[in-house]
C-alpha cells in the first residue's frame, strides 16, 4: 500500500497505432482522484471489442490507448469519497458502469448506466476529463473505462464490482464480459422459458454462454449454427443439442432453421456481429412470437434490414449489452454462482499466456480452437 | 330465412381490375358449406388495405375480387357444424380468424390464427378451395376472408365475432379493423404503462386509436407527428397532447423527438406504412428501454433498416396485426366497451355514404379530413 497517493510505474501494453503490435512498456499510472479506484490487475482475457478497436475499424477508437476490459484484480488504493471498495478488495472492472442514481439505473428497465459514459466514451476520467495513464508525459487514452492491459489501472468507482475474495481471479476474470453477455442475453433480455426452441448463430464464447443460459432455462432444443464445424463437438458440453453448418445447405439459413422447427424457433441469438446473419436470426423466428436478440457487435456503419412484415406478424427484434446485467450488483452474484458450480467459467478458457505474449493472444483469437485466452499480468 | 341453402343474388362492388373503379353489380352468393357462415352485411367502412390491393400494388392481390374487411351485419344462414352463431345473430366479420385449436391460438402468445390462412390468402374458402361468389358462372375471389363490399358474404365460422344485438351496426362496423388495431397496439403489443411518453407517427384512424389507447393507459405525454397540420386540432380529442410537423423542422424527425423528450420516448407507433418513418419511430425511442411498434403496412418489397447498435443499446422493435386482439373473443368485448362509453367509435366516422357511392368513398380516403367513411349497404 506504499504507493497510495503516488504515481505507480508499471508495465502496460500500449496500442500506439491501429493494427500495429501492442508494445509492453513502462507506463505511469496516476493515483485515483475523487470517485476513482486504482486496481492491480492480476489476470486479463481478450475479447473481440479489443481486437475491433485495435484494428482501427472502430471510428471512435482513440490512440495511443490501453485496451482490455475482461479482467480481475485487487484494489490498490481509492480516491476521495469512495466507500464501496477499499484497498485489498478483490474486484472485476466493469465496462458497463452502475451508479444506482442516474435515470437509467433508476428506471429499473436497463443496465445501461449513463453516469460516466461521457468520459469513458472518449478515453478519459470524469473528474478532470484527463487520462491517468502517461508515458514520459505523453497521455495515453483509457478504453471502455477499464484498460485492463496494464498491471495497474484507474477506473470510476461505479465501474468496480467487489467479489468473493475466495474466487480464483484467473478464472472469474471472464465474468467481466463474454460469459455474462451470453447468459444474460437469455435470462434477462430474451427471458427464455422452459420448453423453448432456441437457435444460436455463432459458437464462440458468447454463443456458448447463450447455450448454457438456454440449457439452464430449460430449453427443449438448442440449435447451434456455425460455419466452422469444428465448433460443434465442444458446443455439446455447453448444451447445444443440434448443429447446422450454413455452408452445407443451399437454402438460406433462415429457411433451413424454419424447416427444422416446424415454423421457426421461439428465440434466436446472433453472436457473431454479422448484419446479414442478424437478419437471418430474426427471420428464422416463429411467426406470432419468435424473439431475436442481437448480441454480436457489427462493424461501424453497417445496417440491419428486413421486411416490416416480419415484425407485423409478431416477431420481436431486440439487442443486449452485457446481457442486461447490472454490473456492480450482479457480477458478484455471477461469481457466487460460479463458486457454487451453477455456471461454467473454466471451460471457456482454452489458452493461458503471460502478459508479455499479448500479441500472440490477439493472433489466437482468429483460431477456431480459441475461446478465451487468459493472460497472467506478472510479465 | 327463405334463402337458406339457396344461392342469393345481391349487389356487390366488384374490383374487376386493379385501379379501375369498382362496379356495383349482381353477384351470386352460394350458400355456406360446412363451417361457413353467410352474413347479410348492413354497413361497411373502407380501410387502407382495401385501397392498397385495389391499387394493384399488392403482389398477392387477386382479381376479380370483392374487397372490404371492416363491417357489421346479421347472420343469414350457417353451414353444417356451425355452432357458435345462428341466423339472426349480429356479427362482425374478422379478417383475423380465431379457431382456438391451432398452434397459434393455443400458444397464448399471439392472435395470428393459422387455421384458414391457406385459403383466405388466396381468395377462396377452405372446404373446397373455391369461391362462394360468382357472376354468371365467373368466379370472383374473396378478399381477406371477409369481402364485405357485398350485401351478402360467406366467411369461415372462425372468422365471425358475435356481438351484442343492441350495438348500432352503423358504428361498431369500425371495430372490424382500424380502431382495435390502434387500441391493441398500445394495450396488447406495447403494453404502455401509466406515466409513459408516447410518440405516434400518423394521425389517421389507426394513429388516433393509438392515442386513445395511450390516454386510457395513463400516458403522461402523447406526441402526435403528422405532415398534415390540419390533423392536429382533431387529434386533441383523442388524447394527443403535443404536435410535431416534420416539415417544420430541419433536423431528422427522430432527433426532434429525442430533443423534445430528454433522450427519447418510452413507446412509439408507426401508423403510416412508410419504412423510413418506421426507422425514425425506432430511433426516437429512449436508449435502454424504448419500444417501437410498427402498425402501418408498407408497400410490398420495401424494407426497414437501422444500425444494430440501436437494438444493442436497448431499443425493441415490434409490430402488430389487428392490435394483437383475439378476434372472436375480444371484438365482442370491444363492442361492450363501446356500449359502456369506455372507447370511442362514433368520433372516427367522418363520412356516411350509400353503397352505390363506394368509388367516391375511395377518393375520400385521400382527403385529409376523412377518417372513416361508412357505407350503408341497401344501395
Ligand atoms: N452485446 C455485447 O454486450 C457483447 C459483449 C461481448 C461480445 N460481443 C460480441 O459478440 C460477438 C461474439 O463474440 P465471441 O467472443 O463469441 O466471438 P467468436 O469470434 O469467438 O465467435 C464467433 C463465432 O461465429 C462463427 N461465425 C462467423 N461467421 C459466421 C457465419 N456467417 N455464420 C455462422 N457462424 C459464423 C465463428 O466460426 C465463431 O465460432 C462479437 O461480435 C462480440 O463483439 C457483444
Ligand atoms: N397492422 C395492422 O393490423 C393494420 C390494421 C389496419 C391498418 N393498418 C395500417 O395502418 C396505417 C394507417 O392507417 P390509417 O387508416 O390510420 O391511415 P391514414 O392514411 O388515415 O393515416 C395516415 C396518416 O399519416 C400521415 N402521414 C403520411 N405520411 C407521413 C409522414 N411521412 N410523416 C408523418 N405523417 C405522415 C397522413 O397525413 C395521415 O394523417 C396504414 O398503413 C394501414 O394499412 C395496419
Ligand atoms: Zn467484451
Ligand atoms: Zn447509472
Ligand atoms: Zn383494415
Ligand atoms: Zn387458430
Amino acid at each position: 500500500m506504499a504507493a497510495q497517493g503516488q504515481v505507480i510505474t508499471c508495465k502496460a501494453a500500449i496500442a500506439w497505432e491501429p493494427n500495429k503490435p501492442l508494445v509492453i512498456e513502462d507506463v505511469q499510472v496516476a493515483p485515483p482522484q475523487a470517485g476513482e479506484v486504482r486496481i492491480k490487475i492480476l489476470f486479463t482475457a481478450l475479447c473481440h471489442t479489443d481486437a475491433y478497436t485495435w484494428s482501427g475499424k472502430d471510428p471512435e477508437g482513440l490512440f495511443p490507448c490501453i485496451l482490455g476490459h475482461e479482467a480481475a484484480g485487487i484494489v490498490e488504493s481509492v480516491g476521495e469519497g469512495v466507500t464501496e471498495v477499499q484497498p485489498g478488495d478483490h474486484v472485476i472492472p466493469c465496462y458497463q458502469a452502475e451508479c444506482r442514481e442516474c435515470k437509467f439505473c433508476k428506471s429499473g428497465k436497463t443496465n445501461l448506466c449513463g453516469k460516466v459514459r461521457a468520459a469513458t466514451g472518449v478515453g478519459v476520467m470524469m473528474n478532470d476529463r484527463k487520462s491517468r495513464f502517461s508515458i514520459n508525459g505523453t497521455s495515453i487514452y483509457h478504453f471502455m473505462g477499464t484498460s485492463t492491459f496494464s498491471q495497474y489501472t484507474v477506473v470510476h468507482d461505479v465501474s468496480v464490482a467487489k467479489i468473493d475474495p475466495k474466487a480464483p481471479l484467473e478464472k472469474v476474470c471472464l465474468l467481466g464480459c463474454g460469459v455474462p453477455t451470453g447468459l444474460g442475453a437469455v435470462w434477462n433480455t430474451a427471458k427464455v422459458e422452459s420448453g423453448s426452441i432456441v437457435a444460436i448463430f455463432g459458437l464462440g464464447t458468447v454463443g456458448l454462454a447463450v447455450a448454457e443460459g438456454a440449457k439452464t432455462a430449460g430449453a427443449s432444443r438448442i440449435i447451434g449454427i456455425d460455419i466452422d464445424s469444428k465448433k460443434f463437438e465442444r458446443a455439446k458440453n455447453f448444451g447445444v443439442t443440434e448443429f447446422v453448418n450454413p455452408k452445407e445447405h443451399e437454402k438460406p439459413i433462415q429457411q433451413v432453421i424454419v424447416d427444422l422447427t416446424d415454423g421457426g424457433v421461439d428465440y434466436s441469438f446472433e453472436c457473431i456481429g454479422n448484419v446479414s446473419i442478424m437478419r437471418a436470426a430474426l427471420e428464422c423466428c416463429h411467426k406470432g412470437w419468435g424473439t431475436s436478440v442481437i448480441v454480436g457487435v457489427a462493424a461501424s456503419g453497417q445496417e440491419i434490414s428486413t421486411r416490416p412484415f416480419q415484425l407485423v406478424t409478431g416477431r420481436v427484434w431486440k439487442g443486449t449489452a452485457f446481457g442486461g446485467f447490472k454490473s456492480r450488483s450482479q457480477v458478484p452474484w455471477l461469481v457466487d454462482k460460479y463458486m457454487k458450480k451453477e455456471i461454467k467459467v473454466d471451460e471457456y478458457i482454452t489458452h493461458n499466456l503471460t502478459f508479455g505474449e499479448i500479441n500472440k493472444a490477439f493472433e489466437l483469437m482468429h483460431e477456431g480452437s480459441c475461446l478465451r485466452c487468459v493472460l497472467k499480468m506478472d510479465a
